[in-house]
């Protein structure tokens, strides 16, 4: 069989992922209080667990779709880089395997499976463990109250000559681009070690962070419009998710920023300076990742603050309206209830004599036209009328 | 007397503890100042304190209600790993020998006793002291208004061979499963010393704060939608609340990460390397709850804001309603004012001669209908009847 | 002349303290810029100072109330725990002369007259300084808007053999159990040396904290309850008079706990390990207390917001009330107002035929009956009435 | 020539100074982007550069003012203290000779003549450089719009000998006091060298916060009064304007009190330890100023939520009065209008044959009695009335 | 050909830069996630890049405009600083064989054409690499909707020898004053090596923030006019738009400050002791601008809250005008319904015997005189027409 032959990417055709709800929270898995340490948490509708390897040296590439962990053996001992990709935590008895096939501590493996743990960093002697978080567009939205990305841990355990990565869903990944660049020898993956693979993979979870935050960014410019010109009650809605949203975000990039410095600072003898270096530059998009979600945060918080303000704005263009026609016409009706009185004239000169005058209906009129002139010159010099069209050309 | 026969839950049926009110702020315990250190307070509600002992080995467990704290001796000195939980603080006399037997420094008893005191690590010599402070979701809440967690100080002695723990109240905690671990031999509990056996607890401690957070986790998500779709006084009522308990969590989950960390970084001899990596898993779980705690404060926050907005956009929606009656019906009351003037028309021509024409009354409503038509088209054009529509669906 | 027989209480008959003025905030004493340091500042109304001296060994306790600082002398020589209590600072040639028998550097004995001084730890070689705080419960407040607390500075000077005090105001102080304590040798007290004495007025001064704090709590606990139910302008001032308060305690604490953080880290050779152990415990309460006062700060920041909001609701209310009112009447009374026209029936049959009807002014009442049903039905499926008696029950 | 005949304060008859616009933001110098570092910018309307020497050993102080600083020669040289104090940055020759004769690096001087500068301490070998911020009240405040203080960069060089000060305006300063003690021989001063003065001059500094700080105090405490009782927009503005003072302040006394503690910690030989007790005490006031602004900018933020509630509340009384007076008048005017339509009673009983009763109009009288009865009673038991009362009390 | 003919400014009559829309928000240039390290991204608008050397000893400078970055090497081996000036990003062959010329890493030549990256500083053994931002005004604003600034990449490469920078933009820079320094010899910066030439520009580069901010500080002063005397809805735009425009100043100028700190403390051998003290004098301005950010983003933050206040003022102002008239002329109204009352007198002498009084109808007058002057003189006690005449003088 010609590993060559099968096609190179990440989906598989027998591979039918559930529909499940993906939730924009990341609640952190935990275990039943007093558990045993290790206990491995498998849930019902998780995807069956698949074992991708890709074994390369600098002139060769090779990918299999392994049956069981054990197939791993041979590939482990040989000097060649092989990166063992597990995909789904649904199959427990592939994923203990697995532990004792790559020797994993138990609370190592216990924080591969029952995910979401928090991002972090961690010296096994022999081998080094890193959690982190991945986050993707989710391409399925088709409703606005769809999350806008969905999340999923990747675990790596790192040793000299393997990698282990072990994903919670095998339908969305940010690595087929490493993929391709190993199958089609781009650039210098295949010239380096193991650790140099660890490096490409955490560079792409972070600059998987930047399409999201682009996302978040539009989302924030629209509404920026949206809040003055025509504030809702839906507005103050979308101001809310996004405000939710970044703080996920947030507590996403802020643990791996400091997983990765603590790779760069006190990593084991598994990665060469030369990485290391790799490893600064990943550290510095991390920074610039969280640079932007506190930006987006900053102007979130101001929008909601814009928001309240325009919505006084608009109760008060709704007073003035009130307040206008209400102090024009209360006067007035009160003049012309004035004469809809029926005092009887007959009985004394006093009792309404206007209404016997000759130019009584007129004067009335006079009367009424001079009130409403008036009031209406007085607000237009408090420059009440100015301030209804400022806010119908926004 | 087969130990194997006592039913091995924490429920004792001798017990009745008193349906004492929990307080949700933990605010500390204090002396009266100027008291000397180490007087012991003993509430008059107190449950009287039970001495529960654990003796395990590797092959062995055994589990006894113990009298008095003297009877305690014969397994501290044994080999063999020994668990004395006591619990309720109500026996002055017990608690008081309790200190000479297992040679507490008399702050340090106080600490245990005068409860509740900061959660902290203290290193006195021979022994390590940990006060923890346990949460626990109240059960017997039957009232919204009643608290959602029960919150009780747990007091650890660590020595080589044996474990004081010191609990508020015999009703509750999050042992029973650590318990069952020791009885029927789970996992590798019992092929470890007392510093495991105290990783365990602690862990179990810990562990019973998601469950809490899960339960305001679920509180946040319903009133996200309450506070868009039907703010009422009570919303408000509720979000306060829910800040103020988040705000009792994060003062007890602080200062017990700390002393977690101070246990790993500054620990004593009677921590074993091991123990140290598992303790560092717990250490994780204790950053994830404070996480948590961080997030949903801010989530509560936001609420806060929402809410008020909500209020101002419902209050906005009254007032349109008003000026849209308003603005139509007082000039139109105006105008059937003006004809209900009885100025003579006998006497000149022009007073109300409208009264006398032909087309008069028509051309009044005519007049009234125009503009009433215009008013509601120039409210139209500004989009108030939207806003009106998009409020109710939501 | 036998000590044992002066009562030995801190209340001297002699004493007449005049009735100041006391201030919550505590702003801090300045001189006019410029002036040389160490320029003593005798506030005219300040009281005189007294001196009362304790003098013990453990088995002898004598107290006595000395005419000038130099009777200080053979006490101070004397292995026996020498507390010198200055109460007062009326006196400035006492005052002086007390730096020169205790040796007193100029800018320390500056800083422990003119009152008040930021608390801090300071070592003068032989001698250590600590200046604190003490607050008190207002035990003379009768009015809601006096102060509900009394603070005041305390000085000490501690070395070998004896423990230097100084008080602002004789009448008030926490340290009376401790002088039973030394005068009914209850504990430990009299076998230590000066610097356990040192701690336990420490210890007294931060415990004096809580009972103040507790009055707050429970203010706070009242708002709670007037915020939501029945928020008047006069609740908007006991919010803000609670933060003002509570921003001068933290103020009060916060270097307190640094101070007594410096004693247990940096102290001098006068503090023995023993009572290091002691300050610990000293220094957790004095974090309980740091801890309270940032919760009160936040749950009454919590208030004010939930008074906001409280008091946008009662608007909506009122908003509510008047809408519903003018918007079911306004319609009616245009509608008479139609038919208090005059226009000429006999003119037309156009003009106003109505008049005229057998049926008409019933049908009048029956089309604004309908008028009005109509719209109390929709304001009921707007749900306008529940807020209402939602209102009135709270 | 006897110097002891020159009047010795600071006021020289010969400069009269021209009468600028102060500021109170204090934003920085900045020189033209690119422009060579220690090019000295001479502002049009500074006034011109006068020195005054104050020269002296214990034993004698001389003042002299000098023609040019190449007249300071001999007194740099000879051992008595000599007090080189420049005022107004006019002379940009005399600046430049400046910085020849006391040696100054060209980027210092740029520091000394192109202000404001941010406060720090450099150590440049022989010299120490100190710059710092004065404020002193406005004294020539006439409108409350005026600032409320004034702000000068002071700028120190100090040698072994000598100390260098240049101020920005000869007009004002806070050093008067320290003259006279160096004229009187007040004090210690005479007996110290140039590190004293500089500590004498730098604590005549800081200490001239304070009587700024009891301004701000005391207007606070004005407007926590107002903000209640009576507030305008003019309280508004008070508010913002005490807001941005606290704010430069803070930004004035923040990098004064590291300047002051680096000069304590990493100070040069320049400074004995003895002065260092003296900044100690020094570096202690600066905290107690910091305090106290920090302290300040909470109250005043407190306010600002204050007058938002209070301006919420006054609009409430209002909306209320309107409520009460259209709800009670709304429908007897309904009522009355029913009675003034004209449906002609001939035609039909059923046509209004209440105008023909007996006891019509009484009876409608009795009516509108009740009704405005039973809605006064409403309000009543609502506790609206109340309020109104318990808002004209305040 | 002699190079001195050549105008020595940044304009080159050969190209016509593209006009782009400049971006406010800096936010970070990012790969496809999962590319190979070190792609160069070129957009496709950008400029073609242009070389400009600028070689200089003490005694003599050179420009020249290269064709290729081969044209670079006979300088980069002389001993004469070379200043290498890259100016626009839109040649992919002359920018990737710049790197094989100046030997730079490809992680730094991606640092440098893919823009914009964090500033940072970075040492690659034999050179030391900048990344900064240069902030200048945009001097083509036409519409007040225009960003108020400009902000561009700056690379710069610093070797023993020469200094390479790398400018986005050929059109714009702040480094024509540092051009004209070497040009005619000003000051002394041809006595010092390229790391003073670094040092030079850096220094152009932070106080070109000076200008944009002083642009921001007046509006902000304009604005605290605006927000009390006539806040508008503009205005609240406005307010945010400089808010957002600070954030990113504060994003722009905050880690260059941290990364010339860098360069000071930890700097390579590359910098001289003497550049240094040069640098510490430019990290003090970064420090001022930084200082003057954050006193904007607190006056900015501050501006909302008036923003706020002033807008409910203005509402209770219009409030009270709706109340006042209303409250006058609804009695008054009812008042004269009453009297139009059809009522028939003939039928009893209870049925409005008034309207055949004598005195009937100027009794009326009189009593409704009596309500509204009553009425005004209630709220003119109150001191509503106080606040009117006050809002109408600010």
């Amino acid at each position: 069989m010609s590993d060559k032959n099968i096609p190179f990417t990440n989906y598989l055709p027998d591979i039918v992922a559930p529909e499940e709800e993906e939730e924009s929270y990341v609640d952190y898995f935990y275990d039943e209080p007093g558990s045993a340490p290790g206990t491995l948490n498998i849930e019902e509708d998780a995807t069956p667990s698949t074992i991708v390897l890709i074994d390369y040296t600098e002139s060769k590439a090779t990918r299999k779709v392994l049956p069981t962990p054990d197939a791993c053996h041979p590939y482990l001992e040989s000097q060649s880089v092989s990166w063992v990709d597990v995909q789904g935590l649904g199959s427990e008895a592939v994923l203990q395997r697995l532990g004792d096939v790559f020797k994993l501590h138990p609370l190592l493996l216990e924080d591969i499976v029952n995910v979401p743990q928090r991002p972090k960093v961690e010296d096994y002697e022999s081998q080094l463990v890193i959690i982190a978080w991945m986050v993707m567009l989710n391409e399925e939205k088709e409703d606005p109250d769809d999350e806008a990305f969905i999340s999923e841990q990747v675990s790596f355990v790192l040793s000299q000559n393997y990698l282990l990565t072990v994903q919670e869903e095998p339908k969305h990944d940010s690595f087929d681009r490493v993929r391709d660049r190993i199958r089609f020898n781009k650039g210098t993956i295949r010239k380096y070690k193991a650790d140099y693979l660890a490096y490409a993979l955490i560079d792409a979870i972070i600059d998987g962070f930047f399409p999201v935050l682009e996302e978040y960014g539009e989302q924030i410019e629209n509404l920026e419009n949206e809040v003055v010109a025509n504030p809702t009650p839906k507005t103050l809605g979308k101001i809310y998710k996004i405000r939710r949203d970044l703080l996920a975000l947030r507590r996403a990039i802020w643990p791996q920023r400091t997983a990765i410095n603590n790779l760069i600072r006190d990593g084991s003898d598994l990665i060469t300076p030369e990485v290391r270096i790799y490893l600064r530059d990943c550290y510095d998009h991390a920074i610039q990742v969280l640079d932007m979600v506190e930006t987006y945060r900053e102007l979130a918080a101001g929008l909601m603050d814009v928001y309240l303000s325009s919505v006084s704005n608009r109760m008060n263009e709704v007073m003035k309206l009130l307040t206008v026609i209400s102090t024009i016409f209360i006067p007035l009706t009160f003049v012309v209830g004035v004469y809809g009185m029926n005092f009887n004239p007959e009985r004394s000169p006093w009792n309404m004599p206007e209404l016997n005058w000759y130019w009584g209906y007129p004067m009335v009129w006079l009367v009424m036209i001079a009130i409403a002139l008036s009031l209406i010159f007085l607000f237009w010099r408090r420059g009440w009328f100015e301030n209804f069209s400022s806010v119908d050309e926004d």
